[in-house]
């Protein structure tokens, strides 16, 4: 089923996108749960592309990450070309 | 609660804008329910901006809608500063 696979990996890929942000602000799952408003484990799971996140939530994490939730999935949709 | 109400008004946006999309398309709730995969009646409650649909949803959406994510949600940012 090519939709789904695309789907994984775009999830994958966003999840990934995520990670790298967090990363250069220098901050924990734990630090960017809390700022982001969500728990840590979820952090975890949206990371690794493991779960459907809510749109909503992936606009909390976009303004925690202090950037247009349109910059995050412009970047992820770009690795997803590769 | 401030974050709260940021959060519906970005659904509430981003399903006006796949309503714009949708009938700019000529396409009834039904025909695009099946073009993207999903049930008619949860096009219905993303349209409302009701629910908080999954990213991956979003994604198999704007494909269906021919429009890069990214796309979609510059144009759901933008209306979000009116």
């Amino acid at each position: 089923m090519k939709e789904q696979v695309n789907t994984n990996k775009f999830r994958s890929e966003l999840g990934m996108a995520i990670r790298r942000h967090r990363h250069k602000l220098n901050l924990s799952q734990e630090d960017f749960a809390d700022m982001a408003g969500i728990h840590r484990t979820y952090v975890s799971s949206i990371e690794l592309g493991k779960v459907d996140v809510g749109i909503g939530v992936v606009y909390k994490i976009a303004g925690a990450l202090n950037l247009p939730l349109s910059s995050l999935l412009k970047e992820t949709e770009a690795h997803l070309k590769d």
